[in-house]
């Protein structure tokens, strides 16, 4: 499949190298053409792997990857040719976190709002689905890295389009069993609201590689 | 120990009828002495059960524990009288939910503050932890009754406090190693804000009966 993500940081390069690893072509959209982390990136990860703008990255990818910082996604993504966004899933990995005050950040979007809520509104044209975005990039591609199983989360109104981004996670290394529907796209709320836990939980037990798992 | 329990709901009655159960007296507060609810409750819970008004549950607790609704909280606790609070730990377990708009319920103070950051400034000789808010009340008091171990999260100020509250969550049935200490009392904004993933996953689960593991 060919998926183009929006965003060169650690999450971006993260998801996009495991996909490449994983036979699917990748390319990584940025501001500008000559990006120097995606020209990097791109030179590293094989021939699977390129860059351009995010215009490009857009038009290039059956499948969308949001790996932006959140409160640069709607613009990013405002970069795109609107025809193709239309009925491409979106599968929004970002967090809308405000670092304006320091460490740790506040959320700019919460509560009434979702990041997720945001990108579809301004995008209708797009199947936007959350997932991912509680934990570190490590363990987003690696779940098996951790010492037992653990959850991820998928939020979403469009059947097709979590069932797309369940196929993915699966490839990822994610067992169905811990992959849960949390609901509709409104349900990303709450998946963006636990961030301010799993940074405090960061900081307490001095690592990223944390995720939950759900007990019953 | 005595323990003086402000709110009548299920949390309240749920810890007051099991520290009841574990050799303490029990006074739970509302904001009338003849609230049927505690009432019945006390005359239900054996004979280290009593009930009065807040200031009542004030006056008779060496411990208190803030089980109001979290719109009612600051209220309720500002009913006792100053002298009662002054150097008492004060477990908050209440969650500062806003149903006025329905369910899911919103938060009435998030982010860059939170419920227990509030009632900590309001009432200064309070020393505040806050702990269990993160689950159903049968959950807080059978932590064993989920089929593996999870966690519940501590934060806090005073490190006496914390500690006095890590010995009541022992006494509940919670290990050592499921008890996560996550900071100081600011650490309480991501224990809080965990509440709007929570609603999502009883709706997605259809249970009450769940809590979160900690996976490193």
């Amino acid at each position: 499949m060919k998926v183009g993500i929006f965003g060169t940081g650690g999450v971006g390069r993260t998801i996009g190298s495991r996909l490449v690893e994983l036979g699917h072509e990748v390319r990584m959209g940025s501001r500008t053409a000559d990006n120097e982390t995606a020209t990097a990136w791109a030179g590293g990860a094989g021939e699977r792997a390129s860059h351009g703008t995010f215009a490009d990255a857009a038009a290039f990818g059956e499948l969308l990857v949001n790996a932006t910082s959140g409160g640069a996604s709607v613009e990013a993504i405002g970069a795109a040719e609107a025809a193709d966004l239309d009925g491409k899933v979106l599968l929004d990995i970002a967090n809308p976190l405000d670092f304006s005050n320091g460490f740790p950040p506040t959320l700019s979007i919460k509560d009434t709002d979702s990041l997720a809520e945001t990108i579809q509104r301004a995008f209708p044209g797009l199947r936007v689905v959350k997932s991912l975005n509680t934990m570190t990039a490590d363990v987003m591609v690696h779940p098996g890295s951790l010492s037992s199983s653990h959850d991820v989360f998928v939020s979403g109104d469009d059947a097709g389009a979590k069932a797309a981004v369940v196929d993915l996670l699966q490839a990822l290394g994610w067992p169905e069993s811990d992959i849960i529907d949390l609901g509709d796209l409104s349900t990303a709320r709450g998946a963006e609201m636990y961030l301010p836990l799993w940074l405090r939980l960061m900081t307490a037990l001095g690592t990223p590689a944390i995720n939950v798992k759900v007990v019953r």
